[in-house]
C-alpha cells in the first residue's frame, strides 16, 4: 500500500463524494495523524439521531480472476479451492458451490480500471465464496483499505451477495482509523462484467454509527 | 429464493414467533417495500434501554452434508477443504481440524425439515470450519436470508460454536431490510443428529439493537 | 475448554490487567454464572460517554504453524489450502496469496507460551488467510474463547492484518456471556518470530460498547 497516496492526482476528475458536514472538524484532525488506529481517541458515537448517514460515499470493486492461463498480469484474485464434487457432478447447472476466491482487488471512485502505475482509490482484501446451488450467491468477508493523502484506515464488512438481486446489502460492522467503530450498510450493484474473468461491482456505502 | 414466499402456508400450524410489540408499526411498513436494502430511510436505534430484546424468534437449522456418495438428493453443504495432515495423522482422534465446509442451509420454524416442494422460511447461507484440536468445535459465519411475504432481509452472523457446551452464542453483527443494522446474539443448542451427515441446530435468536 | 480454570495459578505472577471501573459490580455478578450466554439479561449498553475504553486488555497470541514434518507435537495451527498457482507460479515473491489457516492457538497474559500441562488465559479459535501481492498481509477472523474461573465468554473479531504496519487494528464486531454485546478494537503489534513456523502477536484489545 506504501506509495498509494496519489489517488488525488490520478482521479483528480472524479474526487471522492464525501458528505459528512457535522464530521469535518475531526476529520481534519484525523487526516494529519500518522497512525490514526491506535493513537486516535474515541469519541462519543454520532449513533445516528437522525435519519441521515454520519458518511457516505461511493467506490467500484474491480475482480479479475485468474484464469489458470493468461491473465497473470492483470489478476487480482485467485481461488483457493475447486468447485466441490457436489456442484460439479451432480446438480444441473455448476454454481460453483464451495469455490473459496482470496482477492486483493483495486477499489476506484469511478468506473474506469487504474491505468498501469496508477494507484487506486483503495483496496478490497479478503475472501467470497459461491454459497448457492441453483443459482449465484456468494458470501464475502473483507476490509476497504485505504492510505492515501486523504484518508487512512479500513473498513470491515460481512455479508451476502444475492447476486439475483438487483441490489444487496452487506454489513459494514466495524473500521479502523479515519473509520474507527463504525456501522453501516454497503449496498451493492452490478456495474459490468467479462465472462467469469472479470466483474465490477458498484458498493454505496453509508455509515450510520461514526466515533469519528 | 423467488418461489420461498409459501412460508405462511407451509408452516400455517407453528407461526413464526415474533415479538416485538413497539415496531409493529415500521414492521408493517417495511414488509411491503420491494427492496428494503436500499429504499429504506434508517430509524433512529432502538438500541435497549430496557432489559428485553427489540425482535426475536426461534429458527432451526438443518445441515445434511454431501457424503461423497449417495445423498446428493439431500445434501444441502459439503467440504470444500480436506481435513489437514497434522489432524488426519499425528492427532489422537481426527476432529476434522481445517475441513472447511460451504452450506446452503434450510431454517425452519418447526423442527421438522421442510419436505420436497416447501419453502423453508429462511436460508442459511455461509461457511463454518472445524478449529479444534481435543474435541469438536467449528466457527461460522453466515447470513440467514428471508424472503417470503411476512419477512425480507438478512442477518448476518459470525461466532464460535462450542460443541462441548450445552448452550453456545453466536454474535448477530448485522443486517439488511426488515433487520437493517441489528445486533444481538443466537444461542444455539443440538436439537438432534444422525452420524456425521445431518445436524440440526435450534437458534433462538434476539436482537438488542434495531433500526426497523 | 475443560480444565483450562487453572489460568489464575498458571499466571499468578502476571495477572491479567483489566480496567473497568464502573462495571465491576456487574462484573462480578457475571463471574459467578453459570452459562453467562443465555442466562444473563442485557443491560443497557455503556456505549461510551467518555473517550475511555469500557473495558480493556492486553493478550499475547502464539501461533505455531504445522510444518508438515516435526513439529506436531506443539503444532497448534495448519494451512487447510495451498497458495494459489498465481502466487506460487506468477508472482516474484511467494507471499502465500490464498492460504488458509486454521488456528487454535493459546492466548496468554505474559510473553512466554505455557509450558506443556499450563492453561492458558483464553484460546484463540478461528481462521487467517493470504490476500495480498506484493507483500504479507492475512485476514483474520476468529473468537477469544475464554474459560477461566475468572472470565467466561467469547469475543468475536473479523479485519485485516496489514503486516507492513507497525500497528494495525481488527474490529470487536461482538461477543458472549462476560462479553455479551461487546464492541470495540483489538491493536496488533508484532512481538516475536521464528522463521515461518512461529509468530507472537501483542494483541491490545479496547472495548468502548459494554452491555456487562
Amino acid at each position: 500500500m506504501k506509495g498509494e497516496g496519489t489517488q488525488s492526482a490520478v482521479n483528480g476528475s472524479e474526487r471522492m463524494m464525501w458528505t459528512s458536514p457535522i464530521m469535518s472538524v475531526r476529520e481534519a484532525r484525523v487526516a494529519v495523524e500518522e497512525e490514526p488506529a491506535e493513537s486516535m481517541l474515541p469519541f462519543p458515537s454520532s449513533a445516528s439521531s437522525s435519519n441521515e448517514p454520519c458518511n457516505e460515499m461511493t467506490l467500484y470493486y474491480h475482480d479479475i480472476l485468474y484464469d489458470d492461463i493468461n491473465n497473470t498480469e492483470n489478476a487480482t484474485s485467485a481461488a483457493a479451492t475447486k468447485p466441490t464434487v457436489l456442484s460439479t457432478t451432480h446438480w444441473k447447472n455448476d454454481t460453483y458451490f464451495g469455490t473459496l476466491v482470496v482477492f486483493d482487488d483495486p477499489m476506484t471512485v469511478g468506473k474506469v480500471l487504474p491505468m498501469a502505475g496508477e494507484g487506486p482509490a483503495a483496496r478490497a482484501q479478503g475472501f467470497y465464496f459461491y454459497d448457492k446451488q441453483e443459482s449465484y450467491t456468494s458470501w464475502f468477508g473483507f476490509s476497504i483499505v485505504f492510505n492515501s493523502t486523504a484518508h487512512k484506515g479500513t473498513i470491515n464488512l460481512v455479508g451476502v451477495d444475492l447476486m439475483d438481486d438487483k441490489t444487496r446489502g452487506l454489513s459494514v460492522v466495524g473500521g479502523t482509523g479515519h473509520f474507527f467503530m463504525a456501522r453501516g450498510i454497503a449496498t451493492l450493484r452490478l456495474d459490468a462484467s467479462e465472462g467469469t474473468v472479470y466483474f465490477c461491482l458498484q458498493m454505496d456505502i453509508k455509515l450510520y454509527e461514526c466515533y469519528v
